[in-house]
């Protein structure tokens, strides 16, 4: 997340990347429903990220190494697999949780700050 | 400002047109130096908008009849000429300050709802 000198707001990777460490974290990160899930989280905010952009940041996170995928048998079904993503880098994905703080208070603060200076 | 459905967060030429509107409204868009004000007001939110992009967004609103320009004389200056920007259409501007708000809105609760789900 190198930070660009005229950077405006986050770009949308890095807070999908933000939501995939926190699933794998969570061991939520599975299957194919994790999508769905996170679609959902984000709908009621009016940003409906596509499929392929979630994808991408999480192919991201496995090629830089910070998550890694596992095949596990599905419970209860005794030929299906279903991939799982789990953590692979405990110190990468929590300096890039740490390095996203910053940026996200960063534009929070920016956000906040147009908002009281056009309607206090 | 029409919203596009899967729109991530607000784009930086709305957020300056806020603040063109902003100060239009309280008579301190004039000269050349309100470029200079908008820059150091965003400045410690690490986000610097170039001279070009607030000229553009400054035409814009007044290519669409929001604002105009006026050519005023400078205070003590008996030949010198200053040009300042003035609503011209009341309604038009606080209809852009009212969508803007509910766009800042949206993308406020957003981060804020992100901030919350990864460190709380």
């Amino acid at each position: 997340m190198s930070e660009h000198k005229s950077r405006f707001l986050i770009k949308q990777r890095a807070l999908l990347k933000g939501y995939l460490i926190t699933m794998a974290k969570q061991n939520k990160l599975y299957g194919l429903q994790y999508k769905e899930e996170i679609k959902k989280e984000l709908d009621r905010y009016g940003y409906k990220p596509t499929h392929s952009e979630i994808y991408k940041s999480l192919h991201e996170l496995m090629e830089d190494g910070t998550l890694k995928q596992i095949k596990r048998k599905k419970e209860g079904a005794k030929l299906q697999t279903v991939m799982i993503y789990l953590i692979e880098d405990k110190g990468k994905a929590e300096l890039y949780m740490k390095q996203l703080k910053v940026e996200l208070d960063r534009c929070y603060g920016l956000l906040g700050k147009a908002i009281a200076d056009f309607y206090s």
